[in-house]
């Protein structure tokens, strides 16, 4: 049986994810995607989580040459994260011929053009499923089996910490400071939350819906963002009131030919299939002009579960190169 | 731009959702793959409905080889239903080196492996996403981004029919003849609702969902199945009590390398994402060893959903012709 040989680069959470799902599940992926799969070049500065991870020192580098011109190495997975070097690192494994995959959705919705452009330029795969959702495949499905459909919404639920605040605030009657504190105490937020409570994470990730469901690339920038820094214990009350839930919504609505976007937190109806993601789950919801009402739920962060979806990708690209 | 010819068996529900969603979304299809895709051809013994869609003569025949044998014919969707003479028809697509799209659960069910094989064989595309959840894509999201996990658990409520049923007795205290009765009327049951109010509609798509997600092939017929003619008012009225929904559920486990599953209906308890699926909706609830607890929620049935199915495998295979 062919191998197909993966350099990755950076053995952070999803990085590990990866590599520890190849390794569990290896009889499956090799039956299925035909060829065996096999991570054969780690790109990291520090070595301690690869060492963990059980690999040795001949298959560690501090240097990106290493993985991306490496004559051996057919996919680069890009797990570094954030925009730099992670752009230039990828543009540089599609320039040398490599096919790249990545989870990291501030690189993808920042450079989106140019990454889509220097992939076809070089007749290599790029994809990117883990960027938006995690192990929810939805970015497959929108560029598959729902392709036919004219998109006329998307709403999303794209960020696990700040569902999971929005979630205990509203069930424990507690104010926004203490369930941070408590969430980044339990590993659900980040110790600088920024990102994820000011909305940019989500902004990000709807910026690449968008491009996919609508054919058209809005920058993250210029997508008006409102996260939940704000959001009060009697602000959520109202919500129960009114029969609702709060949730911070990635909205894109396509309107006579015009798209609408915004991530903002929204009051959600409680009959509304939205209103039921709680804690850390992620999901979204679309209206095509054929399929109807679709919603997608999973798990949208987390090491296995967003190495899940890389592995999918890698698998998908083994194929076509058996 | 080149064209990419599809021969359809079948002007009935499914066949004119296809048709129409072709007309309607012509611009963005052709966009999205990069060729034109064209019926050309349509097999009835009836031509009103056809007719109606605005099909003139040219394209319409009785003779299922004008569709089969037709060497300007790169796709043949079949739309007919029912095992046979569905069966035969595919094979002999596939035979004469047609790629096949079908929405066809009970064929797909019974002849699983003869027509996968025959597919290998003729070195053709059998795509059949419209056969388990109408517009949902699970059968795709199995195959390519979730390729990478072993699945531990699949429950779904597949069928649109009995889950409405279920959601009106529920909702409205009333007794399982009355309900059926206004479903027929009002059609989201048929005039014989066997099918589906015993089971074996679900049957059908639980053994293709089995066989794609643990690769194994169980005949629906062996699949133990019990519908929902049995159920009364107070059973519903129990469930309440215990804060539980009635669900008709096809669930799937692998316990210790083995595999049991069931059809029947069960008790969710209304904290479980599928109890919020109602009515005419469908839902499959996926348990993974890497992406975990996966939902996928929508529309089972009806023509342009369906239609939009048959439409995304039509538009993979159109690309690879491409």
């Amino acid at each position: 049986m062919k191998t197909v040989n993966v350099g990755l680069l950076g053995m952070g959470t999803v990085g590990c994810g990866t590599y520890k799902i190849l390794e569990m599940n290896a009889e499956r992926i090799s039956k299925s995607a035909g060829v065996n799969i096999k991570i054969t070049k780690v790109l990291d500065q520090n070595f301690d989580r690869a060492y963990q991870m059980g690999l040795t020192d001949d298959y560690l580098t501090q240097y990106p040459d290493e993985v991306l011109r490496n004559p051996d190495i057919d996919i680069v997975v890009e797990a570094i994260g954030g925009i730099e070097p992670a752009t230039t690192f990828m543009l540089d494994a599609m320039n040398n011929g490599k096919h790249v995959v990545t989870p990291n959705k501030a690189a993808v919705a920042a450079g989106y053009e140019e990454l889509m452009e220097t992939a076809k330029k070089n007749n290599v795969e790029f994809f990117f499923e883990a960027a938006v959702g995690g192990a929810i495949p939805v970015l497959n499905s929108i560029s598959t089996v729902l392709q036919g459909n004219e998109f006329l919404e998307i709403l999303g639920i794209l960020n696990g910490t700040t569902n999971y605040i929005l979630t205990q605030m509203g069930d424990l009657g507690l104010e926004y400071a203490d369930v941070l504190k408590d969430a980044q105490a339990k590993g659900f937020a980040e110790a600088d939350p920024t990102a994820d409570v000011e909305g940019h994470d989500v902004a990000n990730k709807l910026s690449i819906l968008m491009a996919l469901a609508f054919d058209e690339y809005v920058k993250p920038s210029d997508i008006p963002t409102v996260g939940i820094t704000k959001i009060e214990k009697d602000d959520l009350e109202l919500a129960t009131k009114q029969d609702c839930k709060i949730k911070l919504i990635a909205r894109a609505e396509k309107k006579n030919g015009k798209l609408k976007y915004s991530v903002k937190p929204e009051f959600i109806p409680v009959t509304h299939p939205l209103a039921g993601v709680s804690n850390e789950f992620n999901a979204i919801f679309l209206t095509g002009n054929a399929a109807g009402e679709l919603m997608f739920y999973g798990k949208g962060a987390g090491s296995v579960p967003t190495g899940s979806a890389v592995v999918g990708d890698i698998m998908q690209i083994a194929k076509k190169i058996k």
